[in-house]
């Protein structure tokens, strides 16, 4: 299996995140991608490749082009208004409030395209997502245009939570729809994405909600105590043509490894039963036992098995990175996976 | 003029809020009240007298009993999870999210029930809160029980950011609504708000958004660079049956008196049309040329012109403190406005 590397990633490094509540240090850094490339280099699972720019056009069909704009320049807006360090937002368009209206004040404009406080934006952060949209459709296209079976996407910041029109997670622009809209506009019918990431995936799930032609399905921490709290519960199940193209499995913070394989599998037999072209898989490693944020208990067996499984679903498959904050430890659980999958020792 | 002053606002202290993405000292601090209390009491405008106890129920008219009874228990969760000093919330349910679940998570519920994170929740902040809307109450008593003409309620935090389930711009419970509610259940038939703070009320005017039985009408600073940003544009004149009976006068940065006080008159006639039996006016003096966090230019001669011109509408006026952060001066210039009113050198 090729990967491609967002060599770009390092430019969004911040220091501090709001957590909880609490300014803490931050979470989401430039070692968690560097721990991951050196276990793949030295796992033997193939070529390591640089992205290919596609442009932005395949942004803005999944990113409104006033959000991408907005999320270029805001760092620079943030410097000439008196700003120093990584910023934040500090109001939120929540409801009765108005969200048609593009305010002129930067501040107002950061809440406007975000969804919470706990995703610095830093002088990087535009570089590095943009890379990392494109890091995604360069896997896309191992697999589209050369056959592949299947590519890893080695990139942060990560995508998932980013919604049509706002950040938040850690993530600006949504890796995984990005390719599952290319994937659609290239020719493949149905397109499914499974989010094994500890945190629902929001943003895609939003982003697709209302459309049959990609399945959207989750395994997570429960959204009544996990992060993004408000989506990802189990009766969301898509609406209008989308009605029944939206799977979420919650599963409790603390579940057993056996609770959660039961829901993974689950998730399979609607992603086979809706048998697609082509699987893009979020694939957090935030799962691990010891990540510092997360409650699931798999280890290097279970991410082993996982990419097993993913396998023998039969399905050209592409591996996008989302989180995983035990920095040390993503790049072998990475690793587990993605030999898994290609039945390696 | 008699005044009712909330003698438990100290109890809501906070030392740091976020304020257009950077943590500063708080502007909305007890001394602003103290400042208004003296002021008060040197200008033998009337009595002083203490709220009286109305309970919960004219609270729940206006706001969703579980969003009370989050404020009131949220500080001790707080320091339950661990937290220490000020509370802010760090995730919204914007765009896409849901807000029909209430998450266990505390974070999730400090996001659900808020706008921003410039409005720290501290030990007293329901102490403080929940008096102020008895003082309001007491207030309005004296117009509707005791027939007098006018009533002064001086109080903070304030109120007119707060909408029925959400806290916001340093309000949390709204006091204006909660007396315009209160005043229409002891059979007043229309009720005018009329909202000379700085800042659009955006909490009362969602509040009545869809009723023609209480008109809102507010002059202040555009949204498009003022807060609450989401909120408060000309183009908002209610909906449904309320349709009609919202009105509002955003003025940009820097506007002249002159300007403010063309828009006021219009305001005033627009009120004067709608034939209310009584006036609530949201009192914010943070339209005062010395205010910190604000744009316009009023001045002492000014605020005393406002209450002359409030005091022509013959109606029974009651006057709810809201902004005003040039501490020091905010008593000279609310005892200007009531003194204009009362006509008074």
């Amino acid at each position: 299996m090729r990967s491609i590397y967002n060599g770009h990633h390092g430019a969004h490094a911040a220091s501090k995140e709001f957590f909880r509540g609490r300014l803490v240090d931050a979470f989401e850094v430039p070692a968690r991608a560097d721990y991951v490339l050196k276990a793949l280099q030295a796992s033997g699972l193939g070529e390591i490749l640089p992205p290919v720019d596609h442009g932005r056009a395949p942004l803005e069909r999944v990113h409104a082009p006033a959000y991408l704009r907005f999320i270029e320049g805001a760092y620079a807006e943030w410097l000439a208004t008196g700003g120093e360090g990584e910023a934040f937002p500090a109001v939120w368009p929540v409801r009765s409030l108005r969200s048609d209206v593009e305010p002129k004040s930067f501040a107002a404009r950061m809440g406007l395209y975000s969804m919470d406080s706990g995703s610095p934006l830093t002088a990087g952060t535009w570089e590095a997502a943009y890379w990392g949209a494109q890091a995604t459709l360069t896997g896309l296209n191992l697999l589209l245009k050369d056959a592949e079976r299947s590519a890893y996407v080695l990139t942060r910041p990560p995508g998932h939570h980013a919604g049509a029109d706002f950040f938040g997670g850690y993530c600006f622009i949504n890796n995984a729809a990005v390719a599952a809209q290319a994937a659609r506009d290239a020719g493949v019918e149905r397109v499914a994405i499974l989010d094994v990431d500890y945190h629902h995936g929001n943003g895609t799930q939003a982003i697709f909600y209302e459309r049959a032609d990609v399945f959207y399905a989750s395994i997570h921490g429960d959204p009544q105590t996990e992060f993004p709290f408000f989506l990802g519960h189990a009766d969301e199940r898509g609406a209008g043509a989308g009605m029944g193209f939206n799977a979420n499995f919650p599963l409790p913070a603390g579940s057993s490894n056996e609770l959660w394989f039961e829901a993974f599998e689950k998730a399979l037999d609607q992603l086979n039963a809706y048998a697609p072209g082509l699987l893009i898989v979020s694939l957090g490693v935030d799962t691990y036992g010891g990540d510092p944020i997360s409650h699931f208990k798999l280890d290097r067996p279970e991410f082993r098995r996982m990419g097993q499984a993913l396998r023998s679903m039969q399905l050209p498959t592409l591996f996008v990175q989302e989180g995983g904050y035990a920095t040390e430890a993503i790049g072998h659980n990475v690793v587990a996976v993605l030999q898994g999958f290609e039945d390696l020792s």
